[in-house]
């Protein structure tokens, strides 16, 4: 049986190359994970996404239970199996769909009762339930159960918030069912605020994980109060083991925590992006509907390793988008995932290489400069 | 340079297996060439058409002219450079379509006024105006301009207008710009009516085309009268030329068709089912939506030869269709056109072997037997 372990393999400044080995197969960090809601990443075929070079998905716990329910994926097989993904897989604990979606939400110490957001039905969620699900989804990696903070919050709700969160923390490490080379995450909370932020660290800490996730961030705080909270946050959080930054994000926002010492992240902006026409490039982001693509027989970015980025020209991706074929989100979400993939292959090989300042550097550049013969539409943080 | 030749490489009874040579590579027949309608087999990535076993596929003329235009895909460099797809592709000539969709037509003997469905703009087809954009298109195959006549219609329309047809057909030969390993198709009209077909047929010949489409079928007339008018028109048509039926069809129409002597076919329906649920299995019409396949482990169909058909359970594809998730369109069009292609290749194999009939009766016994544990919804000619 391979053991849950997480090793350093070198480090540049405070960031890390390193290597989470699972029951399900390896994860070279840091690591872009796509993020798969329903047990499918949209638009994409499971082979294609491990082609890309990603080796981890995120599946949600809250979706799934609503659809087509934990004890279905249970019976067959569990959420690997039921999706044709053979790899590893992350699901979050449901928490921050519960806030995000459903409806007529009622908290309480015990948990959360909500109505589903499909069809109003009645599901409850609590620490011990959300890892239950978690187990019959057969999930390599759980997260605990927590709140997630809204933003902006006064201090002392953000305060009790988390504390409660760290008591979740508790009841969900005691409700996980340890299993060899599966592991259970921990997620610091505490806002913008360093005291909270230690404080949540300290307290999961004394529970103890396989590995830490900072939740509540990019809420809305924008990046500059991301980094400060990330510059506070990290240097407190145990070296020996994965941190994951939740929910990020931008290509900008990731290589600024690479070099921070983040080592895993998610985000559904590469997919979302490809469904609504925007394409991350090495020159910034393109939005195939604009009009002055329509005849432009350059691919798409052919500095990436992917038949999506390379094969099909920026006027046909344009056509696709005008027609509403489904082959247009097809090939964009496959090439925006490549692209993700690509550049955390880039960081991985450049801490190797004591060279990330560099390259984060030259990244940036890249991305400013825009195309060749037309402006950039948008900047390093004002998003796709 | 290579030749566009046609040569039947073995009979069985009236059925033929042939091997179509063109500039853009060969074509095994009897072949279904799936349809690509604005450039893109819908939901399909091109290699993975090309895997299922498709060597040609179709391009709508009236589609392609109004999005993105005929002039901006041959700067482009042809529909099949702009969709990158290396194989052979015909084209239809544009004439069904405004039947079907435009609006406001007005026909005189030059050609057909009429305005698009999309944006209400006026444009104009006529043979002339067909083939030049079939030229531009860089279609492998060039269809003839020809009206598709109504049905059910009088004998009288129908002789009025496939005697225009024949007039159009003459006029498309004149237009059409030959070039080594392009063919020109005439198209067969006349509704059902044995005299009006033979009329048809003679004026084809006489002009002398590189194959000969069978038009005005599968418009409403029904498997028995199509099968009837396949049995009076083939044995009259040139032996030594690709016969395509063209919209055709259901498994079953297909079957019949090629043991009547048709070499070609062409038919929405395994891409549309494939974005509506509807599966066809070796052993009848699935439809995904419905709750009795919710927890079944069982593959779509493992007797196809394809990732689609084999690895995914019929409760991941109705988790799939439950959720709207584009996987579902994309893993069933998948599995669709591979079942055709499996079809078309079980007949080669099966005229070479001279067993096209036993082949037949057996794909009739399966088809009826439907599921193992449940009744087949759909009949033989009950259509998806």
């Amino acid at each position: 049986m391979t053991a849950f372990n997480f090793e350093i393999l070198a480090q540049d400044g405070k960031a890390r190359r390193g290597r989470l080995t699972t029951a399900h197969g390896p994860i070279d960090t840091p690591a872009f994970m796509p993020v798969g809601t329903a047990a499918t990443v949209k638009a994409m075929f499971p082979e294609t996404v491990a082609a890309t070079g990603a080796q981890i998905i995120l599946g949600n716990t809250y979706h799934l239970m609503l659809r087509p329910g934990p004890e279905r994926i249970a019976e067959l097989g569990g959420t690997r199996k039921f999706m044709n993904w053979p790899g590893p897989i992350l699901t979050d604990s449901g928490g921050f769909q519960v806030m995000s979606l459903a409806k007529l939400r009622k908290m309480t110490e015990d948990g959360v009762t909500f109505q589903s957001h499909i069809d109003g039905s009645k599901h409850h969620l609590s620490p011990e339930r959300s890892i239950q699900i978690q187990h019959a989804l057969d999930a390599t990696i759980t997260m605990a159960f927590d709140e997630c903070t809204p933003f902006p919050a006064e201090k002392k709700e953000v305060a009790e918030s988390m504390r409660m969160s760290m008591r979740w923390a508790r009841r969900s490490k005691d409700a996980y069912v340890v299993r060899p080379g599966y592991g259970l995450f921990g997620i610091v909370q505490g806002g913008v605020h360093p005291d909270l932020r230690a404080e949540s660290i300290e307290a999961l800490k004394t529970v103890g994980f396989d590995g830490y996730a900072i939740g509540g961030l990019a809420v809305g705080e924008g990046q500059e109060l991301m980094f400060a909270t990330l510059d506070h946050t990290l240097p407190q959080m145990a070296v020996d083991k994965p941190r994951y930054l939740m929910g990020v994000g931008k290509p900008f926002d990731i290589v600024g925590a690479v070099l921070r010492g983040v080592d895993m992240f998610d985000c559904v902006l590469p997919t979302r992006s490809g469904r609504t026409a925007q394409a991350f490039t090495r020159y910034g982001v393109l939005n195939m509907k604009n009009a002055r693509h329509a005849s432009d027989p350059r691919p798409i970015d052919e500095t990436v390793d992917c038949p999506a980025s390379r094969n099909y020209s920026r006027a046909y991706l344009h056509h696709l988008f005008r027609c509403d074929e489904m082959l247009g989100p097809m090939l964009l979400t496959w090439h925006n995932i490549a692209f993700y993939q690509q550049m955390m292959k880039e960081m991985r090989d450049a801490i190797a290489d004591d060279s990330l300042v560099d390259y984060a550097m030259q990244f940036a550049t890249d991305q400013r400069r825009g195309d060749e013969d037309a402006p950039n539409d948008v900047g390093d943080d004002s998003a796709a």
